[in-house]
């Protein structure tokens, strides 16, 4: 059965990562190789309602595993929550041809996907493309690694300037439900404190910590906040809190916003990216469907969608300590 | 009368740019070639009246010419605009024995040395490290050059994910009283309007040209905004007025920030670096005082502080027109 | 008994990777956070030999995270292959009053380790510090991942200039007996072909490949090759043989050398380093010795040297089919 | 007479440069800006000879100036340099209706250019892009200032690894006839001793300063050799040389090679491209032909081909002073 695959689809959906070329680049190039025809839809699941789409051969991705951004460019599309749009994608794959999908984007993406396979009988494939890296079904997601080495190189020139001044600099990265970024990139910064949605430090324990970190001879101090941390306060009110209650202390702002989502990626992205698309085309060749492809324990793995959004991706709570200790 | 200077000190000042340190580096480097005594003071004028110093030979610099920020530290000292705190400053010189002074910072800066040496007849050079650019008696600042290159790798990345969300972007830099890093960075990330301080746009013309690209087919755009902009608007305000004007776009905004001033130098404003303050240091043995070192038309040039502060470096509006072209 | 320990000595050992510098703070920074004392020496064994040390405490390693290199240098030690070195180091350790070891290295370092701890029945604990990736007990080595960011960044930047002339590249990268630099960043990079030293490609299949690659219409390719692959030709008589062989191409050579020990490491390879080093910190402190620490499944562990040395980690030879795929 | 030019070509030649395709995105934007027709040759005169071109617009260009290489591919023709060869290249502008061109390379193609309109009444425009910064008509080509920072990034990692180990270095940076990048990213990367073309230093004068640097107590040393340097030894030749004769260091050797050529260029390099761009279509239409254009002492000029290319564009000796300073 699955040898009667003849076409498959892929596109983007949801914040774009760093990566997604590489992915994208990777299923056209699997399909060329197991002489599979490829369709690029654009906008995510907008593209696939509208039939906006494109022929993808070997040659179409040439050059595209380094940049960042989607080729495909990508959407969140109000419509595919609809059962008219759904079905409008439907009777588009099928008047194109394209018999199965490889979704790349996060946990959105993927539940729409579900709904939309089990709707119309099309075996979907997804593939984790995001930079939150908060999806159970894989120690890693497309585009975590690379957004982290974009915030650590980002506070290591913020750092350059907190030393040269004396401050102490608030800065938030993305994340709104989950600390993976905050976490990891506050360890690989060496931030002296680290605000996550999963742990409420709580404002007087901050205090503290900085009052300490004071005392013990540290002129400038970083603190890294996650988006959705839970302090109440989002990161400009925690600057004026921490102003009015640590006076001696010159305090600083910076929201790295979208820069995170963009740039070239690493090569670790780049390889993972390569990997699990690979093996998202490979699955669809062997009948397989309705699967997330993920990286466990350095096996590339597939989960359904169910186990792999059943719940959320724990963090590594191990490097609040570590994070606590390294601060000294 | 020049020969018989035996110590000169050094010091950073204002806001720190990349490229401080390759300085401090080249001021104790042709120090210790020239047999001179070096001592560095930390924080700028206020470690000058502290006596908080070190004594610097070519050894104390090693490895810092590739490293951002300021090894000496940086300050606006309150206490130095006072006669009492200057008094004071003039007494540490001569009980530590410094005869002279290669002060890097800004035009503050250059202000203060020039009243202290006209009181206390202490030689001092200036050498202009910020990275605003904003000094007429220099075609290029130390920093100015790394601050570029740091925001168009930022708008790099954030062009990525504005292209495949097909996103209007505000991003504001650095310069509030001069528009070299917008106007600049503008061209060089190939922004589609830039705003700055020193040409008022209007807010009709931002509009209009924002329908403009739309029409024209481009699906995202970057606004790069100077943070002392002419539009009575700040960033945020002005993503407000365009989202509300334009309802076709979907607006974002980030704002650089602090980043701009770390990062490790670029060739440019390393040798620009050395070249300045090699020729602060010939200028002080050679019997030269109160003038600012600078680059003019590829020369090594000293002004008057008078000379070189009295209006602001002009920017170069041809790039507007430059820019108007481009974003075609 | 492991109670008892009050100071902890550490040092860098063999070919130099990014993060070392990340890994000494973490463990002067774990020794800070236990109260026990913290000295590094400087070149390894040698400076083991010769007494050569500085006490560390947590200011010592400020700001050093983002740091390539090693502040307390690295070096092979002849003198310690040797018993009369060993006795020295042990007489120092013990006149210094070093109570146990944290060894930053490869499996070199491992082995003096183990001999040396059984020697003289000093714990030592290895960390594993190289960018080659080659020990069995962890699956990432401290600056691999550092490492393949740099060499894709040096591929990119070749690909650049080979895409524009429609040249064929062979790149060397570093290991002589592993490819794992060579296979990741080859995969990473896109390149057209790998040469490992664990697979033997063969120069006729390698001809057939190029061959197929310009009948498919590439312009342009990149060979990664590893230093110690097996073709039995080095990297400039490959490119002669292919130049002779396959005169339709313009093959060019670039060795990447040495830089790709240095650099800024990667926030993977930051926070490997510091959880890796408070582990090691920690089991000494409980009584262990004579094992290294790793990641394994994205455990922390610790592994008999014996076990963790025993016998090459093993490539993933999946890449190389993931390659032939994606260079399709 | 100008006026009537409704089709502008344009092409890059010779070795390609960081900043090319800010270049032709100039050009192919200030043509659609003045409503003339934009065709762009691939493979420089090659594509000329052939009829191998694409018409351009203002969209073809989006998103290129941030990136390296050239989208319209550069060669060395051999064919052009022949009467046949040029003929056909007329004929061809002729049948496609291209009236004038914009010629973006180095003293080849600008020698090239100018027998060609000479010959056939073709106005065409040169643009200095070359990483070699050698040419007499600009202080600045495109695509130098990128390669600066390209060197010193990997000058700065190799640096890394040379303190961890304290070894001697030769690092070999492009520049066969002239000395411009070995110098300035010799300053720039605070090297020991720089070895160009356009000075003959002498091996005895290496040795003793080397020496000199040793007893000073450095224990790394840098040594940036320009490929046509004039000691007569090639770089590896040179390492043995010192080996030999210093047994005391450990001398290694990076050639840096193609990966100078490419990368994403620098803030510098793309205002500079779009400027010049911007000015050689202006030109044309102004009626101005068979010039070069460059920016002297900042202002954006027109030279003819004669003086632009009479004599190399010297360097500054200054800096070699200055590096001697500054290795103290």
């Amino acid at each position: 059965m699955a040898k009667e695959i003849r076409t498959i689809g892929v596109m983007t959906s949801g914040g774009d990562a760093p990566g997604m070329n590489a992915a994208i680049r990777a299923v056209a190039r699997a399909c060329a190789y197991y002489n599979v025809k490829c369709i690029g839809f654009y906008r995510g699941y907008q593209g696939m309602i509208e039939g906006d789409y494109t022929v993808m051969n070997a040659r179409s991705v040439r050059n595209i595993i380094s940049r960042g951004g989607t080729i495909l460019k990508s959407a969140r599309s109000v419509d595919f929550k609809t059962p008219e749009g759904r079905k409008k994608a439907a009777d588009q794959l099928k008047e194109i041809g394209v018999e199965a999908m490889v979704l790349i984007g996060g946990d959105g993406t993927f539940r729409g996907g579900q709904i939309f396979s089990e709707e119309y009988d099309i075996p979907v494939i997804g593939v984790p493309g995001t930079i939150d890296n908060d999806i159970a079904g894989t120690n890693y997601t497309i585009g975590y690694d690379t957004a982290l080495n974009t915030v650590i190189s980002a506070i290591d020139k913020i750092r350059d300037t907190a030393s040269s001044h004396n401050r102490l600099f608030f800065v938030e990265v993305m994340g709104r439900d989950a600390g993976f970024i905050a976490l990891n990139s506050g360890v690989g910064a060496g931030a002296e404190e680290i605000l996550i949605p999963e742990e409420d430090l709580g404002l007087d324990r901050l205090l503290e910590s900085l009052k300490r970190s004071k005392r013990s001879g540290k002129s400038s101090s970083i603190v890294v906040v996650s988006e959705g941390d839970k302090t109440g306060k989002n990161v400009y009110e925690l600057a004026d809190y921490v102003t009015e209650n640590l006076p001696d202390y010159e305090v600083r702002v910076t929201v790295l916003g979208h820069m995170q989502r963009g740039g070239s990626p690493s090569c670790f992205d780049r390889t993972l990216a390569s990997r699990l698309c690979v093996k998202a085309v490979e699955l669809l060749l062997d009948g397989e469907k309705n699967v997330m492809v993920g990286i466990i324990n350095n096996e590339i793995t597939a989960t359904s969608f169910d186990d792999g959004l059943r719940e959320g991706h724990e963090i590594n709570k191990e490097l609040l300590r570590i994070s606590d200790i390294l601060s000294t």
